[in-house]
Parts: C-alpha cells; structure tokens; sequence
C-alpha cells in the first residue's frame, strides 16, 4: 500500500550560513525543529533555500544530517531539480532512498524557449533512472525565476506516463488563473496542487488543493497552519487576511534576505543574517524597515530559541 | 613571465553524445582536433557546448580526456561558471590545473535581478578559493540565456580587485553598442574583448577586440578564422559579409540542433544529431532547409572525416 501523501503547509526552509559560508548544520536541524513544532513541513533545499546556491553534494549531505538527527522523512519535501539530467536524478534518487514524502522538481532552467517534448524527455529520463517505485515528483512552477514554465500541456503527459509517480506541483507563478488551471484540469485525477505562497492558500483549499509551499512559512508557520486546519471556519477570510498582511511586510524586502534578518531578530542569533553571494544581506535601513513593521503588527515567532 | 594570452577565433565545441546520452569521448576528441586544424581555439563547456545539461563531473573528465590525447592546453577556453560558488570554484581550479589559456565563467543564474554587489561577491570568492595565479577569468555576458548580466560597473570593480586574473570578457548580448564599451573602457588597460558570434568579428578587431567565440566556430571556423586573420584586408567586409551569411542560415534552426545536423550530414555521421533533454533534434524539414540552403551557398567543412 503507498503511503498517504503529504499535505499541509510546507516552507523552504533557508539555510544557514556560517561566516566562511558554508552551511550551519546546527542551526539547520534547529530551524527544521522549529518548523516542525509549528506543524510546518519541510521543503528543504527550494528557491528560498538558496539550494541553487550550493553543490549537490554539500544538498545531499545536508539532507543526511537532518534525517540522521531525526527529523521525520515524511515531512520532507526536498527540491532535487538541476540542468542536469545526471544531477537531478542522482539527488532524486538519494532522496527518495532516505524515505522523503516527495521531491520538489525545478525543470532545467539554464536554456530558455525550450519545446514542451524537451521538458518531457528531461523529466521523464529523470524518472526513468531514478527507477525507484517510491519517488513521488513535484513539479516545481517558477516562472519569475526558473524563466522555464511548466505548462498544462507538460502536466497532462507526463501525469499519462508516470500516473502516481507525478504526484502534484508548486504553483509560485503568482498567477491564481494558473492555479486555478492546474486544480480544474487536474486535482480530481489525484494530482496536488500546491499554492507557492499563503496568498492564495485558502482559494487554493476550496478549489480541491492540498495547501501551500511558502518562504514565509520560515517565519510565521503557525498562523498559516492555522488557516490550512481551519479553512471551512467562517473566520477564514480573515485568518487570511492577516497572513497575507504579514507577507506584505517581508515581501517590501528581498524576501531571502528578509527571512534570515528575521530570524536572526527574532531568535536573537546574528549570525542568521548571512547569505550566499550572488545575494545579499540586508542593509541597516531595511532590516529596521522590517522589524519596526513586523514589531508594529503584533508579530513574533514562539518557542524559537 | 606570463604565457601569452588566448587570442582568434574560438569555438564553444558541441559535445556528442552516444545513444545512451552520454558523452562520446571519441567523437568529442576527433572534433577537437578537427576545429584545432582550422585554427579554431576550443572554448569547450559553453552555452552551444550543452555544458549546463552535464555534470560538473562529466565536464572535468571530459576536459581530462582531451588533454590526455594531446589537444594543446593553451588553445582551451573551458566554462566553469556555476550556479553555486563550490562549483564554480571547483572546476576552474581543475581546468587551470590542467594549464588551460583562461576559463570562461557564467555569473551565477539561478537567481535574477541580483545586486551587482552579489557578483562581484561571487566572482570574487570563486577566484579566492581557486588561489592560483595562473587563473585567468573571461567573464561571460550572455543576458538572452543568463538573464544576468555582466555590468560595465562590475567589470571595473573585478579588474581592479585582480588585475591580470580578470582577464577579458566574451560579449554574446548580440547587442554591438555594448561590446563597443566595453571595449572603449577597458581593451587598453589589458583587458581582452571577444565579440559572442563572428557578425561582430570584423568591428570588434577594428575597435581593439581580440577574435570571437562562436557556435558557428564549430562548422565554419576556416572562413571566420581567416578573416580573423585578414582583417586589415581591402577584402575584409566582402569576408565578413560571406561568414554572416552563413550564420544567418543557421540561425534560421535552434542553434545547437542546428550545428549537429550539419556536422551529422558534412561529416556522414548521423549519431551527431543527439542532443540532451531539454533539447531537442531538428525535425526533418528544419534539417532538409537547413543541409539545402547550405549546400546552395556552397558551403563546405573540408578535411571531416
């Protein structure tokens, strides 16, 4: 019997950096700890991971010491997507091997205007060489920085081929027609449909959706949880109103850096704010933008060290 | 004493591979030394080259293979760029190891709209963590692919942080207002300009450019090389007018198909017109125009097998 799949709220959980920039395994369980007290799973190693930012390897051997530290594979949802076919399908595999509930699959994002049966030949080798009946591919929909789509056409055939092995995507095209899209062409077949942002989190769950993968989970897991447990409940509107004010205030602001200047404000943990080139941390004047207004609305982060 | 910088027309070497997807070493060498008998320069692992759709792994051996045949060092112009510093780092330390003439770096492209800031970072640490002073850097502006430019502004900061590791720059933007300041600004503090396709070749050697680095190098490299060679030639436009044209009848296909069909049919080698997902092989009537229109400008690759 497969087991169930996941669902919920999910965050790409950032990663920590340590001063020569390399990752903070410490405080990288710590956090994953952290989300899952809140009831936030772990989609380690997305765009708001920087995981693009780091080699496979130093991925891989990240994704070890949180399963060894004994954070629950079923939670984790790991981004495993690469240019490469090699690349993607050796991360696919040592994740699904490790037990993950899934991988979150960008499509190769180095060649731009690619035709349709490129992507379908690329994910479908990938799926074919990992050759594990335990895989379970997210596709990953990032247009604003993938620059690659994946389109309904893409979506259709590869579900036709690998039924139950495609097991759903992240919508992050900011675009509510899209999701909408992907929910009425393809839910009531098994697929879920996952909101890349809380924004659409509660439009996404009466459409038939299995809730949402946001950066700013890292930061405010709770309430989101909140409103994916309680989406039927007449004070839905508003649950969502409030979280999506929250992201606003993180949004003014490059959200990676953003998220890390949180972190290390409210846990009190500077070293929190380092980020990996090409990017960049905070400068003073933003960093105090964002608490002052995060202070000013009542937010916190409980239980973080 | 300094080794004389790489110079001429170098070509981004398409990369062959078997059946199976995997790259063919024979095939690979043969076309090396082809390109090398037409005094062509080998910029192997560039955008026409696939080296995004392999592994870091599969590119360094690749280069080991090459340079274990003999194909001389010092007419190498291997990609390293990377998404991820450790990538990056890693194998441009290899191939400058190896004694390669430069290496050609992408700037990190996962990420876009990243402060120039973050680049410099990013190069920066790249060749802190090579620490080897026989590295030299040709910066890669390609913004139709990478989306993320090379500024004039993060040239200057780089050239001024590594005078003599900074060492040029390939200008694909297709855009000759900018490889014209860039050459303005910096040709004659040392820092050598390659115009991104040969239709620049003729107005970038008059203006204090050093050659080109061409995908259609990988078929046409005798002509472009030889006005390389003639450029103060009462005959160079009608030369640059010949090379254009036959540019401009590849261009009409997707590039990279394009060449290997036209290596597959000049050299009676149909396992050439692979390519690796997300790419995909002219179909017949792209490859019937493009062979006709070429055969009917007289077109030839003299001495393929």
């Amino acid at each position: 019997m497969a087991a169930p799949r996941i669902k919920g709220v999910l965050s790409p959980v950032v990663t920590p950096f340590k001063r020569d920039l390399s990752p903070d395994v410490g405080r990288f369980i710590a956090h994953c700890k952290w989300l899952l007290s809140q009831d936030c799973g772990l989609a380690v190693f997305g765009t708001n991971s920087e995981a693009n930012s780091m080699s496979a390897d130093e991925r891989m051997a990240l994704l070890e010491s949180i399963v060894s530290a004994g954070v629950p594979t079923d939670r984790m949802m790991p981004g495993t997507g690469a240019c490469s076919i090699n690349e993607a399908a050796k991360v696919s595999a040592h994740a699904t091997k490790l037990g993950v509930a899934g991988v979150l699959m960008l499509p190769p994002f180095y060649y731009k205007g690619v035709p349709e049966e490129g992507l379908f030949r690329f994910f479908s080798e990938v799926v074919q060489r990992v050759g594990d009946a335990r895989l379970r591919v997210y596709l990953y929909h990032i247009p604003p920085v993938s620059q690659v789509p994946i389109s309904l056409g893409l979506i259709e055939r590869l579900l036709g081929k690998y039924p139950g092995i495609v097991a759903g995507v992240k919508d992050s095209s900011g675009d509510w027609s899209n999701t909408k899209a992907m929910l009425d062409n393809f839910a009531k077949g098994g697929f879920d449909v996952f909101a890349g942002s809380e924004e659409f989190l509660l439009a996404n769950m009466r459409h038939g959706g299995k809730g949402c993968i946001t950066a700013t989970g890292n930061i405010n897991p709770g309430p989101i949880d909140n409103l994916y447990r309680n989406w039927r409940s007449p004070d839905a509107d508003r649950m969502q109103a409030a979280i999506t004010a929250t992201r606003k205030i993180v949004q003014k602001q490059p959200m990676i850096p953003a998220l890390k200047a949180a972190i290390a404000s409210f846990g009190n943990d500077p070293q929190w704010k380092t980020v990996r080139p090409p990017l960049v941390e905070l400068n003073a004047e933003q960093e105090r933008t964002l608490i002052t207004e995060l202070k000013a609305a009542g937010f916190s982060m409980p239980g973080l060290a």
